[in-house]
Order: C-alpha cells, then sequence, then structure tokens
C-alpha cells in the first residue's frame, strides 16, 4: 500500500494527548478518522513524538499507509476538509517508500518551550505557554542547561511510566533565549526520553527564580535520582517542532 | 480624583469590541466592572483605540479615575485578579496628571496586521491572523502599501459610520514584512479613521493574490470613493501594538 508522511500542526489543549486514549479525543484518533473518512478503509497513525494531554505541534510527523494513489494534495486537503471543526491541520503529505517509519527513521526531533515570565498573566496565549509571574534570570538558566547537554544517563528527568529502554540519550541542544517579552529553550535531540523537556525545564526555572544555584542541574543529573527533579513545568509551553530524517 | 493609565492586553474573540455595547460583552465593560468590584464606585474607561468586535490588542492604552491613591501595582493586580475567567490583563497601571487622556494625548498609534498565506488552515493561531488559503507576493504588496504612506484623504477607506471630523491623516508607516511563514503588515500613525487599516489591508491582499496591479492602490485612494475599495479584511488579524504619548 503507498505510505504518505503527514506533517501535522496541532493545538494541543483539546486533545488527552497524540495517543489514542479511552478518556478523552486523541490527535491521532482525529486524523486517522478524518483520513478514513475520504479513502473509505481503516488506517492507523504512527509518529514521529507521541505529545502528552496540552502539548502541541507546529510540526508533527506520521506515518499512514492508504491503499491508493492519490495525490498527495489531495491526502492533504481531503484530510483536512474533515478535521474543520477541530484545531488540527496537516501542513504537507508526502508519498515515501515503505522503508519511512515516522518514529524509527527520525535522525533528530525539535522541541520549543514557551515561558511567560511577567507579573500579568497571558491573554492572548492562555494555553500556549507557561506563565511565572515574576521574572526569570534567562542567563542563569542558559548556562545551567549546559549541563544537560551531551550523551548521559537522564534518568533524573525521566517520567515513572517511560517505556523507552533504556536513559542514555544525547541531547544535541539545549539552551534559553529571551525573545521579546517571553524566554523560549530550545531542546534537539535523536530522541528524549517521556517528560524529559518538561522535566529539564522544570529545573531550569527554579535556577530562574535563584531558588536553585546554576550547578544544581548538573548534580541533579549526576544523581540519577528523580526524586531530586524540580516538578514538571507545564505542558501548554511545550511545542514538537520539528523532525529531521 | 486620582488617574490611573492602564496598558491593557486583550484576545479580542469573545468580545463585542472595545466599547459597551447591548449586543454582547466588550473589554470596556469587563474592565470597568473589574476596577469598580475593587474600588467601590462605578468608573468610566477611556481608550486610545476602539477596536472592533474580534480585533485584539497587545498594548491598548486606557484611563481610569478612581477615587483614592491606590498603589499602581495594586491598580493592576487587582484588576486582573477579577479578570481571570476572561482573556483581558492589564500590564501595568500608572499614576498620571488631569491632563492625560488616552484618546486626546496619544501621539501615534501602532496596529500590526498577520496573515498566513499557505494552503492548510492555522490550527495554532485560529481567530490571530487572516487565513489566506495560497501564497500571497509580499513585495507586491509593500512596494502598493508605499502609495498610502503621507498626509491623504481617506475616504475611500473609511466606514460609513465613521465619526471622525474629516477623512485627512497622516500615515507615518505601511508596509508588509514575510516573518516566517506570515506575512505582518505595520501601520503607525497619529490616528486612523474606522476601519482604515483592515481597508488597507484588504486592498493590499488583492494586489499581492496578483488580481490587482500594483499601481490600484493609489489610484483608489485618489479617488476617494468607498465603493473602489477592496473588502475590508478580516478582524482577526489586527493588533493595536502600542501607543506613544
Amino acid at each position: 500500500m503507498p505510505r504518505y508522511k503527514l506533517v501535522i500542526e496541532y493545538d494541543g489543549t483539546p486533545f488527552s494527548g497524540w495517543q489514542r486514549q479511552l478518556n478523552g479525543p486523541s490527535v491521532q484518533q482525529s486524523v486517522e478518522e478524518a483520513v478514513e473518512a475520504f479513502c473509505g478503509h481503516a488506517v492507523r497513525l504512527h509518529c514521529a513524538g507521541r505529545t502528552d494531554a496540552g502539548v502541541h505541534a507546529t510540526h508533527q510527523v506520521a506515518h499512514v499507509d492508504i491503499d491508493k494513489d492519490w495525490r498527495t494534495d489531495v491526502v492533504r486537503d481531503a484530510t483536512n476538509a474533515r478535521l474543520k471543526h477541530l484545531p488540527v491541520a496537516v501542513l504537507s503529505a508526502e508519498a515515501v517508500s515503505d522503508a519511512f517509519d515516522a518514529r524509527i527513521s527520525a535522525r533528530r526531533r525539535y522541541y520549543i518551550y514557551r515561558i511567560l515570565d511577567r507579573r500579568s498573566p497571558p491573554a492572548l496565549d492562555r494555553d500556549r505557554l507557561w506563565h511565572v509571574p515574576f521574572k526569570l534570570d534567562h542567563e542563569a538558566m542558559d548556562r545551567a542547561a549546559q549541563a544537560l547537554v551531551g550523551h548521559h544517563d537522564f534518568t533524573a528527568f525521566r517520567a515513572a511510566e517511560c517505556q523507552a529502554n533504556g536513559p542514555m540519550r544525547t541531547l544535541d541542544r539545549f539552551d534559553a533565549r529571551r525573545e521579546g517579552s517571553e524566554i523560549v529553550i530550545y531542546a534537539h535531540a535523536r530522541s528524549f526520553l517521556h517528560h524529559q523537556v518538561r522535566s529539564m525545564v522544570g529545573c531550569l526555572k527554579m535556577v530562574g527564580a535563584g531558588r536553585w544555584p546554576e550547578n544544581k542541574v548538573g548534580k541533579v543529573l549526576a544523581a540519577r535520582d528523580r526524586s531530586q527533579c524540580a516538578a514538571l513545568a507545564p505542558s501548554a509551553g511545550l511545542y514538537l517542532a520539528g523532525v529531521d530524517y
């Protein structure tokens, strides 16, 4: 069957996450049903990164097998036509070989995390970022972040329910920049553990708030002890922003 | 009575506009009720630019008289505490003299208009921009825009219900730039006529789509005939982004 690579954008707010769940609508189910409605048979989507409830994507990638050679613009437009009532859109569809697997073939994943550090709550970007009601020291956060770059055992930043084979990961980039009134954190790696980005961002926030010394982040990494990690940063600030193949 | 200058951010989507209306909730009414709830007497807000239904603000300015000298951070925080259920936030409060009037004292207003020109609908920025489902020539739009910069009779770009004394305005800046996947249009002037920015943007879109030659924008201006203007650009793309005093 012809295989298609889809690039998908979504607002994670109304969803229980990417993956099909019993307890609410998922992005996966929404897109599968939209594809099924025009191709006329059951399909299964496989994605590059299974985002949690409330996490957004500007560039999620998934593959799907459809029994007929459709034009790629028809796949994109027909799917979008059936997603109009939901904040999900297929940005592009591309014919790929059977060897392409959205998860396994991915060589690098790009996440972005947005923090608004000001007293007043966000009126325009509710559910789109983490509101911290005081100024954070983004330069200290950026320095602290460097302790995590490289090949490490990320046990301290891993959810208890993480299904990965092991805790070793190579973090290619992790830094914090001020962009306008926000702090934007960039995390790039071949792959991430479950809750890894939000766990790491939670620690950077403690540094930015002056509650942790900068070197504590490296100590938490070295301790390989989940209980030393800061509280998870909220899902609303996290975006899957790209996948390389 | 002490006068306060408020900088206000809002998502215009759920509102019938800035101004108190019979047919739905307004930004003005929401903020007035929040101020009244903590100061204990009726107040009236006066703003720099009365935005229409669906138009957003990252930096609206209003003034309000309150019968007591409150600390400015108390004015800001107490108002925000009563606006939690609505997408409106006071970014700052400042004590000003009686001579300050948010509308009359304003020397320059800054508007931004966002267009997403791609086939797929926006999933993350619904109600935040104008979705045009094909590429626009932003360079042609930018060139065409220059015909409107300067001191002109803007009758062609003025709503029938505009209450301004006359149609003469001085447009200080009007240009279109590509920023990432969007086109962002900047319009700066001491003041604008009702619907002026959305009327002008509607004309630029015709140029960008190749349906109007670039020089038609200047011809519409010179004709001073509303019927020659393009359809109004949707309110969702417009932001009041600043006011100088």
